[in-house]
């Protein structure tokens, strides 16, 4: 008999987001689950950790189910952190995280907590798996991304990825229509021209809310933001190795 | 006549840092300054942005000098936002980040502000070096790399970066003896093992502290951390695509 693979779930909307329960339900019929999931919204975090301050864990108790459930005071990637190894004190056979509300592809994996909290997971050796649905909605639709979130991650449990990679899955948005399958893609190149929405305090003082409006350079078919405009879903490997390693040959022609 | 560059100088230490301030003198040298830095750490806080609250920015007079600079209440990356939109409206010639107080080689290129900020730069299209010396003390020598910090963004101004390319800067932890050059390597493999430090508070419930092991798992003599460990200075090129683009035809060969 196999054993049921130990699934840790994570998300940077928090705990009880809506996205995150849909991702629960799906885990439970395929492993052992443990949730430990931020107690508040922490999107936009990236890799950030908490070493200026205390980090707290809440043990939940649910009556619905029999899930071992706790909400963390820190970031994503703190959450897999004392997950791996104050909870589960051994790597879970798999990590996924989300179902992020609004997209994460393209230059978004850079700023998502949801992705960062995968990528920590494949630094530490755990299968790895982020999903978004390109829909902001607290009310999105994610009962019809359960039987898509089933077939990739049993992939990713029976073909095992590469190692030092980690996939970033995203759902295109509603508008889109049904879904027509599934592309591997690369990350577009693309990137967020800010607007600060410049207002004053009661006080007089200047403030700034941090707005912009996001760009797509890219016109390539092979990346996320065509297979997601196309009604695709789209995933991208994504890797923690960072080195420009094309980019070696020309620095050391440079004068050092 | 040639126009003197406009540098944008941040950092993730704070402004007040000793790290920063070596290194607004070093470019204020080379070109027009303007520092836009944190106004309190932002250790660790990887690619966050701050999208669930408001942003101040305050001009600091100093006497001695007529460098323009801000503080932020921002992360690093929030920074260069405001930096580039708000503050020049346009974009700067460079953005120089650093020097960090602590390593960034290999896998800590993930969780650093001061990399992030970089980075943020380089998704914006400016070339950008992020600076990090591996000693954490506050009273660190830094005024012996000033030449090196010189050399180097003077050859990234007259040689250019390749497109979608930042450079990851550390310099060897001052127990290794002088510096014996500099060179140009790829990202270690390494990670860090967490050591959870758990107390009880004064009430009686329990939080943890985030500590942990820096593990090398790479026996390269191209890697950052084989550089530093033997005294050379370490330049990594460090790209944002983030794809995997070696697993995307592993991943075409499954069943989707």
């Amino acid at each position: 008999m196999i054993s049921k693979p130990t699934i840790l779930v994570t998300n940077d909307d928090g705990i009880n987001a809506p996205g995150i329960r849909a991702l629960i339900s799906v885990m439970a019929e395929i492993g052992e689950v443990l949730v430990v999931a931020p107690d508040s919204p922490q999107s936009g975090m990236g890799h950030a950790i908490t070493t200026n301050n205390t980090l707290y864990l809440n043990k939940i108790s649910r009556d619905d189910d029999e899930i071992t459930e706790y909400s963390c005071s820190g970031t994503p990637v703190d959450c897999v952190k004392l997950a791996v190894n104050e909870i589960l004190k051994k790597k879970p056979d798999l990590c996924v995280s989300g179902v992020n509300h609004g997209s994460n592809s393209s230059i978004n994996v850079i700023y998502s907590g949801t992705m960062s909290a995968a990528v920590e997971a494949g630094i530490e050796g755990i299968p790895a798996i982020g999903f978004s649905l390109g829909d902001y909605s607290w009310n999105a639709d994610f009962e019809t991304l359960k039987p898509y979130i089933r077939k990739i991650t049993t992939e990713v449990l029976t073909k095992k990825l590469l190692e030092g990679t980690v996939l970033n899955v995203n759902f295109p948005k509603p508008k889109h229509g049904d879904i027509k399958g599934i592309k591997i893609c690369r990350q577009a190149k693309a990137l967020w021209i800010e607007k600060f929405d410049k207002r004053k305090t009661p006080y007089g003082r200047d403030y700034y809310w941090l707005t912009g409006d996001f760009v797509n350079l890219d016109k390539g078919e092979d990346t996320d933001e065509w297979a997601l405009a196309n009604g695709y879903i789209s995933i991208v490997p994504v890797q923690f190795d960072l080195t420009a390693h094309h980019a070696i040959q020309h620095l050391n022609s440079w004068d050092f």
